[in-house]
């Protein structure tokens, strides 16, 4: 394996259970029954076991979002033409879109990366370019991309996240992509990396009527029959069966868990990512906070598999990183529950029982 | 029944269906799949009906907190002392309690209202005292208030939010409150309304055991044999069995709809005040949001009776507000995504399917 990715899964280590710990009595002792915030409470202790901070604060946040094409869309697996994500970047780049609003909404900034679009870009500002190739090729006939593209493409995701990180910190990275027909390797990588029938995690997508469905899941049955992606090998996954944006992820994740800083899935495609990542270095997981759970239905899944419970379901099937925009403001909720609530004994409230 | 109640309930009347579909139209149109953002555009959507706008904007944010005490606390009921409701007054005032925190996280104000705490405040800046008695008399052994301090209790509610309304504006209002033993009169409101049997509505609250649970439904079923409330008078049940903080929260409800004003619940309490509501005036069911399910076993049957279905949940169980907090940041976000979206046409994103 490349040295950069190796030393980047080496960088990784286990989250401070002993602080989660502490962060907990805190909660404890704050002015409300033991508990009573659920979940908020368990965000903000991870947080603490990531950072190592007991006083974490999320001051900068950043939607990753990562475009690529893919040579299965060929396969008629999605009911939009190629063109649309090279179109959609534009509209990233322009503040247009839903996770431009939405990112804006929780105060995060939005990077948008061109991981394998079809067409070139001109030279644009707020586009940062890691064409690993224009699309990958259709995985119904063959592998999407090579060994060393794979690597490529994870390489330029840990690079975009330590570029961002050393240029103006990070405290919280959201997961966010944009290519057409990409639920297609997504139900694959799933499919493999759970052992899950391909009915189970193949979905309609963008919106595709049950004739297509049909026809997406015969692809993606030849895609893995055809490629024998190996489910104990990442980086096999990846490039039989994967995507550039989803490398690009891949990447991401790794260097996030690398450095400390929690990593929030948005909906299928980031979820498969981070079945690749885990299976590249298991302790990724503890820095990952599932957002939401989306319409497709190998979603749960995929969460399931990693033992993450969504934060909410708002029939929400995106992408782009909207549901992980809006998990980060809760997240954010629950660590400043931690850090700003009173105490008992601040605020003179008993803390006796009758 | 009083005049202002009266003439607050005759201003009441239904959304805008027409604009609701306009708005639908309009999200139709935006660079997304249709219907890709799920229950993010229905909430768009209400408030437009709400508000009569089709480019609504959510500027000013309030939390009401409503306060009050519950005689029936000297039955058990609770494991914390009656004495904490007026030491939490205090910790809402000075900024140290859980809403205090998620409203400044989501941007709301917090205004605080003694509707019936039993002990009297030194005058203390932003607590709003409309104070009815003393706290309520003891549910399981007579009514907890006169149909009179019922109706009063309700007149502050509608005044609370008029006031502040014609002060600076409310463009959405979430609902809180604080009363040691008020799940007690919450569930009895739920079983006697949604005509529930009162186990499947009581819950172990800020934390009793399974022995304090059984004297719990058994001082509720008490409550509810010795006051026979008519489910069919909302103004009945808040007398019989309600709380001066619960009736406070049907006013507000009341005069939020009169206004068009959106309304969003939290908690068990909150939607017991909210089923009072819509007894009392049936229209107001489409001015109110539900946020989150909490922990308190009857809210999912009484959120249910009228026809909402939770945002989210955390597991959370402490009411003040603090479910509707956040479910305020998820309307806002839907109603950005109505208003500064691109359409297809702006972006120069295709729309056709392939």
């Amino acid at each position: 394996m490349n040295k950069k990715i190796k030393e980047t899964i080496q960088k990784i280590t286990s989250i401070n259970f002993e602080l989660v710990e502490k962060a907990q009595k805190r909660l404890d002792n704050l002015t409300k029954p033991q508990g009573s915030l659920g979940r908020l409470e368990d965000f903000a202790c991870q947080i603490v076991g990531i950072s190592g901070n007991l006083n974490p604060e999320i001051k900068r946040k950043v939607i990753l979002v990562m475009a690529g094409d893919h040579g299965v869309a060929q396969e008629k697996v999605s009911v939009f033409p190629q063109e649309v994500t090279f179109q959609m970047v534009y509209n990233f780049i322009r503040g247009g879109a839903g996770i431009n609003v939405l990112a804006r909404h929780i105060g995060a900034d939005v990077l948008v990366v061109d991981m394998g679009v079809a067409k070139d870009f001109a030279s644009e500002k707020g586009l940062i370019i890691k064409k690993i190739a224009y699309g990958t090729k259709n995985i119904s006939q063959g592998p999407a991309m090579s060994r060393d593209e794979a690597e490529r493409a994870i390489i330029a995701g840990i690079e975009v996240f330590e570029d961002e990180l050393n240029r103006k910190g990070i405290d919280i990275v959201g997961l966010g992509e944009m290519g057409i027909a990409n639920t297609t390797p997504s139900s694959s990588i799933v499919a493999c990396l759970t052992k899950s029938k391909v009915e189970e995690v193949t979905g309609q997508g963008t919106g595709i009527n049950e004739d297509q469905l049909k026809n997406k899941i015969r692809v993606i049955k030849q895609a893995i029959e055809i490629n024998h992606p190996d489910p104990e090998d990442g980086l096999d996954v990846l490039s039989k069966i994967g995507g550039f944006e989803i490398g690009g992820l891949v990447g991401c994740i790794l260097a996030a868990a690398a450095h400390r800083v929690p990593i929030v899935i948005d909906g299928f495609i980031s979820c498969a990512s981070a079945l690749i990542a885990i299976k590249l270095a298991p302790l990724v997981k503890d820095y990952i906070f599932a957002s939401h759970n989306s319409v497709e239905k190998g979603q749960i899944i995929a969460l399931k598999y990693m033992d993450k419970v969504p934060m909410f379901d708002l029939g929400m099937r995106l992408g782009e990183g909207t549901g992980a925009a809006l998990g980060i403001s809760f997240i954010e909720a629950g660590v400043k529950i931690l850090t700003q609530m009173a105490t008992f004994t601040d605020a003179g409230v008993e803390n006796k029982k009758v």
